[in-house]
């Protein structure tokens, strides 16, 4: 039987926006954006779309038009009731009310700040200026877009049956990771794959496999919408962007060598437990290790964001042994360019040694590598603060393929915080 | 958005029956019904189901009430105005009122007769007795509606998504058998996969597959109820049934020499063209061709369904050369135990020296072998006529694991066709 009433919906390009949601976004954006909107609310930052990936010439797939399209779409949608409702009285890492009435109120009025868009070489130049609490609420949006768009261009041209069949392989290529995933003892896992995803269905899909296939291993998605919807733990805590806007605000070199503490002496006010987990790479892990102030070695876990995962993780169960913790009490994410193979490979060295979790995301929700030819292979897309109130932004990290910032600030960063040579990793997203 | 009525009326177990129309069955069992109700309509019959693949318990897999419920609605059935006025109305094989207004109108009133069914040794017997134009419709139901009750008991036990790969895979085998096809210049194939499909929905996608996949390589299907639907060709002419019930009713060895060409004398008054397609291997291909009459070498084509199919085909060739006649202007359908590197084999082996053309049957439409275990493998089940007025049915086929009836009639049979030895080739399905 024919529903004439979804048919005539349906009729609409609006049944499936790319963003249909404001919490179609990362947990952990809502959580820093409270922290913000808390301690830095006045700050002006510029973000920027960065293609990391520049033989995908998204200027020549993606029409402007639809773009703009789906930009002012999101830029029309505010908080619904029941996001409302989940946001103020679900519970988050196990505590209610994490979000504070004042922020409720005060994203529940919130629309999306203006975006500015221009095509040259064949790519889009997308920024997004103006109170950081505001703009950095379109670092995901932005990039589901762009990612989406550029799946639907590819799509197109398919008939109905071959994109069935594609689709039908992708889910039998996922489930094959599943069963594998399934192989290994105590895994905890969590979706980490919203900004870099196929498609929000295909996420919303994948994250339903993991559910079932996975059971218990699976410990949730940073999702917030599919969270909500799928009634699973969302799941995430900080970025990059926190010690990059802090660290640019500085106005001296001992101001800035100590931005990214200030960041976490910020966190640790706010928050307890699981969401007590650094990330230590912005300016290179050994030389933030090296000198952190003594609290956060009581901190319950660190996330492994870029470099060699097995080094930093090595670092950081020497770092707590030299400051007397048991690493055993502790919690490492894993987060960087994972696939099975080296989850596996990563849960066989620190399973039994720290408590071990990842967070899994664009091989989880965007892995159609050789499905239509190389056309719907996932690439390098960021959204990144750029600058803060005027200051240029650096970004360091612990493989220098993804440093970003004008040279002399790079230089300057890597001095302040004794970054010496690193060992450069291919990006594969 | 939910259609309530739809969900409501899915909350019936009649929104998925095996067997939903009595035109979802293959288009020869019509044209040799509207023979036989021409011919013989007063001949009584015993159709009886064999299940070959012993290892497949379906007394224990299937619920017997559940199987019950299932014939009676096939008992249930008539035919639909719009189906009627399809018969009536449509071209098949190019040619109008293919389906003559008497046999129509008794079509038309028709419903198929009772069934008799116990449970024995972890399988069940399944009969149909009484005219043989009612009976014989039995057929193709009877068959669907155990294979797809057999897949229903293995795939209850599965999860959504469990579910939805299964089929993802089984969708992306099709698709690359679909893709290596399209790779035979010249290629002409047709689905004659009903009586042992998987299930009627998966047959349906798996028809419309080929239709994208293929284009007009793909020339239609067995099924007439997904002919209609699909508005694509229906495919078919004779079965085996037809010699078996003639011979059966023969009583001396001098007519019973004769009852397979008396069939196709019947048959060459009704058609003509691509219709005229002998089944020569119910008694020993070799035999039959050598007793031919004349008349029979200027038929358009032969079907090739049991034996050594290579075989069958160069042994049709040299009787059309003896016969004077160009094997070029002939038509070879092979429709025994194919897939795709056995359609590749025999194509590149004949196409040039005959027309050839492929009905493709289990291994288009229920190829889930290694997808469940083993547990949604094809199997070797059959429904046949085993007596007529009272008298013993026999086949023999090339394939003397294909042959069926009493041990001695066995015997008389192969000392009427003169069939010496044979050899016995596995069977798959």
């Amino acid at each position: 039987m024919v529903d004439i009433a979804t048919r005539v919906h349906n009729h609409n390009w609006k049944i499936d926006p790319i963003v249909r949601s404001l919490i179609d976004t990362d947990f952990y954006k809502l959580l820093m954006c409270q922290s913000i909107f808390r301690n830095k609310p006045d700050t002006t930052v510029v973000f920027s779309l960065i293609n990391r990936s520049k033989s995908v010439r998204l200027g020549d797939l993606i029409d402007e038009g639809e773009l703009r399209e789906q930009l002012d779409h999101v830029r029309s949608l505010s908080l619904s009731r029941g996001e409302s409702t989940w946001l103020r009285g679900n519970t988050f890492y196990g505590k209610r009310q994490m979000f504070r009435p004042d922020f409720m109120e005060w994203f529940e009025g919130l629309r999306l700040p203006p975006y500015h868009l221009e095509k040259r070489d064949g790519q889009y130049e997308l920024t997004f200026e103006g109170k950081w609490p505001e703009v950095m609420l379109w670092e995901i949006p932005a990039l589901a877009v762009l990612m989406e768009l550029r799946s639907r261009a590819v799509l197109r041209g398919m008939g109905k049956f071959e994109l069935q069949v594609l689709y039908a392989r992708a889910m039998a290529r996922l489930w094959e990771k599943i069963e594998r995933l399934r192989g290994i003892e105590g895994l905890k896992i969590a979706d980490f794959g919203t900004r870099r995803r196929h498609s929000f269905l295909w996420q919303d899909w994948c994250v339903q496999a993991m559910q079932e296939g996975l059971g218990s291993a699976f410990t949730g998605t940073s999702n917030c919408r599919i969270a909500m919807k799928r009634d699973i733990e969302a799941i995430g805590t900080n970025a990059h962007e926190l010690p990059m806007v802090y660290s640019a605000l500085t106005t001296n070199d001992a101001d800035l060598a100590q931005a990214p503490y200030q960041v976490l002496a910020d966190w640790h006010e706010e928050h307890d437990g699981n969401l007590r987990i650094m990330l230590p790479d912005t300016y290179g892990t050994e030389g933030f290790l090296k000198n952190a102030p003594d609290w956060l070695s009581t901190w319950t876990g660190i996330r492994i964001d870029s470099g060699d995962p097995a080094r930093g993780a090595e670092t950081a169960i020497r770092w707590w042994q030299e400051k007397g913790e048991d690493p055993l009490k502790k919690l490492v994410i894993f987060s960087d360019g994972l696939d099975v193979a080296k989850i596996e490979e990563l849960h066989r060295q620190f399973a039994g040694r720290v408590k071990v979790s990842f967070g899994w995301g664009t091989m989880l929700t965007n892995d159609f590598r050789g499905l239509a030819g190389e056309r719907l292979a996932p690439f390098s897309l960021v959204c990144k603060a750029v600058s803060a109130n005027g200051r240029p932004t650096v970004k360091l990290s612990d493989n220098p393929n993804k440093a970003m910032g004008p040279a002399e600030e790079v230089a300057r960063y890597k001095r302040v915080f004794g970054v010496a040579d690193q060992v450069a990793q291919d990006l594969l997203v």
